[in-house]
């Protein structure tokens, strides 16, 4: 986990990488409408987009300010922001897991992948991926290992998530993401960019999924 | 609907705002060849983008100015630019769905999308959505809900879609779009982010039952 | 056709507007590895592409200044450089169609679709599109229309196709572009804004095309 | 091979060089996650982008600075960093085939293509491209030959490659690129531009080959 002093500008530069990652997510197609966010810990501080609004044009006076317990400590300076819809989620990684960040993304290639999953122990889907490179990019995983993607079924509201999140997380101690049946992915690391570059592995892979389903390719 | 002061400024910065978009929808592959387009209105006044210009390169005075009935009050400096063709069906959705933005694109995802349309009440074709995160995006839907987007059969002229879209506007009372076979798309929102961040999702949609088609996934 | 006077500025503005064009072939995948190309043609004098360079990397200094009837003027100040391979096949649309500029690209859309070609009258494939919005993007077709894409043979040698191309443009009179088999095309226009965007109304036609064929959606 | 003197200010700008080209890898897919890199070589020094980290961030004080024999001269100031994995196997194509830069890519295109390799003398499978104008692209290669493209399988460490690299490199004497199973590719040149052009050219024929596969054009 990332550990330096909370200075004034060590928060301000927090906040900078928060809208940096967004406008990324945006242009991988993993945050189009409204969807898709992060959020980054620090020693004692938790930093967290706002909910519902086009991600790649968030400043960095939009971003929340909490506590490791998750209660904000300072909104941003827009009145009319609310907290991401997935705040209990990226709280579930940062407690169950000692994440450094996490994030979630709308990915098509995800969502698509989530309909190839195949059934594993109730109540959940896996996608499973084997003897890919890629692989090696997520902790924990080597060239011959087999990645397990957990799949849970989505709901009408973010939040009621979190309780099949938060279980999944234990279910599945090998994994660094959760999948969301049709809607998408969360994604933890020990810090942003870990959290990114294996978000963008997982991408990857599904990405092979899905082209070698329509190559013929697939057992 | 948006509702800030006529100012000098505030007209600039729509104007800005139209071009930055526009630019937007050419990254998007919305807006290739010279097609596409966006309108703003405000507490007393209707910005077009100019017709059959490329997109990407429109400047704040390419755009033109015009009252809430249509009529224009301020054409371009360049005396080559004309009205968007789209006009009057921008003015069709201001007028019957009191938008505050509406656009059009020629979205690849659409058009194909509008090939894989089904028959409804004549004379028009649907495409539904349902049990995807993304339908959350537009208005008055909710994950368990069915997103229906008409199809009208497209014309010769742009200007003789407007019967039509008007038509299905009244008909299709919980959509904000209306797709055109073939063609494109018009969509609508309170503002001109709502209208692009609602197309971005209709987009995704699209996306998904093209992919899903050719993933053999579609019932 | 472009006619304006042939200033100083006029000649580095130019020379500026095919460095930007190359930049966005390279950006849209019409110009990868050193494929593709642009010429540009005013009163006087037609500018034209090096070869065999990576075309998002041109300076105004890297480009060719010929007369009309094709001699070089004056060569770039880097000897290292040749004139574009497809000088003679820019001449011909020049000569041949008064074009005012014309360009060539590697788009893979184009070599998929020539893979896609049916028979026509010896020695040419065609490639037919209609009921399409994006075909009234080209000169003399509206909605309604067929636009026919000839497709003409590849050889070894650039140069080697010059024959075929100009018979091409005699024997196909309402096309603005010649598609060269397995290899990319060429696309002339009144200006260099209207070859661009109608090399990008093919590009976009020739994607409609290749993905109504893999959803299986084509007679 | 690129020979100049090794000024400071050269050596500045080979590392600029290195971090631009990492750029484009990162835009075009090839360095996702933390995979890929480039090697540029000079008259007595060779310049390696550090392994494990996001290619799309590297600065020019993150690249390792080796002699001829890939002996490390200067390390960068981050003292984190470590050499790329893929040193060894950089240092096979400067020895084996006199190369002025190689560049190691896991592009998604080219693994995709690996999955669609024919048996070829064992150990390694082939890809085999022909009748397509970007093969010209390849030094050694005209538009009527064909370009065998030989596969190597994967390994669990990158280093363990480096054995069945160099017999490739020996065995396969017509190519400037090996790929890896499941993996990605290496490429390389005269010097960073060839081996670049020369990685898109593969890259594009990939893709055709991927394409002709999903719309049914292959043999």
């Amino acid at each position: 986990m990332n550990s330096f002093p909370v200075a004034k500008s060590a928060i301000y530069s927090i906040k900078h990488q928060i809208c940096a990652l967004c406008r990324g997510f945006y242009q991988q197609g993993w945050a189009s409408g409204t969807g898709g966010g992060i959020s980054i810990r620090t020693q004692d501080r938790i930093f967290m987009a706002p909910s519902g609004v086009e991600k790649e044009k968030i400043e960095p006076d939009d971003i929340f300010e909490l506590d490791l317990d998750g209660s904000v400590l300072q909104a941003p300076v827009n009145k009319d922001l609310r907290l991401s819809e997935c705040a209990p989620l990226f709280m579930a990684a940062y407690e169950l897991r000692s994440a450094g960040a996490v994030l979630h993304s709308h990915s098509l290639q995800v969502v698509l992948a989530t309909m190839l999953a195949t059934p594993a122990a109730p109540p959940y889907r896996v996608i499973e991926f084997s003897e890919l490179e890629m692989i090696k990019g997520l902790p924990g995983h080597g060239y011959h290992d087999t990645f397990r993607l957990p799949v849970i079924p989505n709901t009408a509201r973010e939040r009621d998530l979190t309780a099949s999140l938060r279980q999944a997380i234990l279910d599945w101690p090998d994994t660094c993401a959760v999948a969301v049946q049709n809607h998408g992915i969360y994604v933890w690391g020990a810090n942003a960019s870990k959290a990114k570059t294996q978000a963008e592995c997982i991408d990857y892979l599904c990405q092979v999924l899905i082209e070698k389903r329509r190559l013929g390719l697939h057992q």
